[in-house]
């Protein structure tokens, strides 16, 4: 699977693999393609930098790259005392009275309330790059906007692409004016952040905006046949985050959130605001669903609703609160239905791809396949 | 664009073209696809013998379907007043409200108020088919679940396949068990009602689920990169509806719609209660805003809310009032730029299927395409 993108990185397949986990990434560019690791729950640049010693003891030369989440706008002035203080009593009140209604516990004295999405992400964002480009990265790609120019000409001094995810065209085309380097076109049935529009409509539309840029396709894929659709729509690789979720190499901290993965068909995720503010697919649970109950107070707008709800989340995911235990995850969730090695997807993928690009094939009459 | 069953058909496209325009459908099935007759609006069976006459004599003998919308749930006992008169006043006085602030003029003596969906149209569908059996269709789909078992066998008596929609692989393995030959996996992204799940992950998941019955993906497909995509999923066709409203073949009866449909963008579209009661994709208006919005008195189950809206949506589209001219179309909509034959269309889908399969080609590394 190469295209010219995969050819200029590197890899054997234009296979993209977004993951928080350092072993995952690692696997990813090991099986031939790039691993992507994601950086947002790194809040101290020395956890960063034991992971990515971690990786590039692991990774076996090859490729890989870092996600980071660093938001467009700036918020200067203001401090994240006042930005809490805007969050209103009664929805202190409805987050305290679901976690009673469910005897969700409390964290343990000194545990961490999680990360959480806010306007200050840029300095831990900084942060990170400054430990980031210590290493042999090839990719930085970030989630919320284009990056700031320079963060964009310090990656291009260190011979770095840069690439951000955009949910529609007119989006992909300001990244392009920012002079980012790949769009990552992500699907409505992506998970984690997403538009409305879907990858079959979303992909060819995103290529023909930045042609030439590079396009990834995001969301739907995790299968062979799914990343020769996604190369026939033009994209130049496949951007793959859910699927791995479930590998062996995963660190969920969870086995009932694994159990929940697996079981989860592809009609069981919502796009819900009840994580950032902002919609952002994930599992359905008990949670999203307060949430979107249009009886209930309803969610505030990012940054309020992460601060509001981030020491929840981590209680609910520490203490394995079944009804209420959730992750963002695409509608790919239905075809994640055991554990396996990120080797295992590798060639699953790499294997149904051939067989899709044999089926096309048949399809146009060409049957010197 | 060859399968097992576009050979089966005896056609030269697996492109099936559904529209509610005679002269669409038969161009379509000139131009080497498929075209569905949808037989919704025919509410006097001489009508569709008229357009069914006009097909014979226009089709060149190529083959072409019929679609017709049948409930699978028969309602006895209950009369069309009866439904009536289960709609809230408050309802009523909404529609009135919302045309009156509008300007929405009347229809005049005798206009027809136009189509709806209600639990009486097994009637009206079987007409239909007492007028279809007499012409030599090879395709009967249904829009609404798996047709009554004795239209399947009619179906089948006359070596007629028939094809029902579904939007999940539940619900196509209920079509499956009810002896359909055929299914339809309507993606999220697709016009008319949809369910949630996007055509990335549905196809797939459909084509498995139902194997060995074969698949048409329906939604998001406009072009041929997307075609090829639809197939390298496992599709054995396309189901394509919304590209052939803006082609010159169609008829609107509404300059000012087809004019909303040329500029809308693939993000100007909603999945919305608004039409029928339930889930169906259609142009985003200030009909369905009002319909959506949280402050008004929301939308009624089916049939009631078709009922509700039938004469007011017919006095929209009469009169062309801008704000509220609506149409159920896919987020393909925002491809849709130019008013073009459907031969045009054909050409451009054929061509772009050619050179996706080269692109798919390079990809896997087969030069010798």
């Amino acid at each position: 699977m190469q295209t010219e993108l995969s050819t200029q990185l590197g890899v054997e397949h234009a296979v993209f693999g977004f993951t928080p986990f350092p072993a995952v990434a690692a696997a990813i560019s090991r099986a031939g393609g790039f691993g992507v690791l994601g950086a947002v729950r790194y809040t101290a640049p020395d956890d960063l930098r034991r992971d990515l010693d971690w990786i590039e003891a692991h990774v076996d030369g090859k490729p890989y790259g870092l996600d980071v989440v660093m938001p467009a706008k700036k918020v200067e002035g203001v401090s994240e005392a006042d930005v809490e203080a805007m969050i209103p009593e009664g929805h202190r009140d409805f987050v305290r009275d679901t976690l009673a209604k469910y005897g969700v516990p409390e964290l343990a004295e000194g545990e961490a309330a999680g990360w959480r999405i806010t306007g200050w992400m840029e300095q831990v964002a900084r942060s990170q790059l400054d430990v980031a480009f210590d290493y042999p990265i090839r990719l930085l790609a970030n989630a919320l906007g284009s990056p700031p120019p320079d963060v964009v000409s310090r990656a291009h001094e260190h011979g770095v692409l840069v690439a951000a995810l955009a949910g529609s065209a007119r989006h992909a085309r300001k990244h392009q004016q920012a002079g980012i380097d790949i769009v990552v076109a992500q699907g409505y049935e992506a998970g984690g952040h997403t538009g409305e529009i879907a990858s079959m409509v979303l992909t060819p539309e995103v290529v023909e905006a930045v042609d030439p840029l590079p396009v990834l396709a995001a969301g739907g894929i995790g299968s062979g046949r799914q990343a020769a659709a996604a190369l026939a729509l033009g994209a130049q690789g496949v951007w793959l985050g859910s699927v791995w979720l479930t590998t062996a190499e995963a660190d969920l901290h969870s086995p009932a959130l694994t159990r929940k993965l697996l079981a989860a068909g592809s009609g069981d995720t919502v796009r819900s605001r009840a994580l950032t503010g902002k919609p952002a697919r994930q599992l359905r649970t008990e949670w999203t669903d307060a949430w979107d109950d249009p009886q209930g107070p309803g969610t505030l707008p990012m940054p309020l609703q992460g601060l509001l709800v981030a020491e929840a989340v981590s209680r609910i995911q520490k203490h394995e609160v079944d009804p209420l235990l959730g992750t963002p995850v695409g509608q790919i969730v239905g075809r994640m239905n055991e554990v396996r090695s990120v080797q295992a997807v590798f060639d699953d993928l790499t294997r149904g791809f051939e067989q899709a690009v044999d089926r096309v094939n048949r399809v146009a009459g060409r049957s010197g396949q």
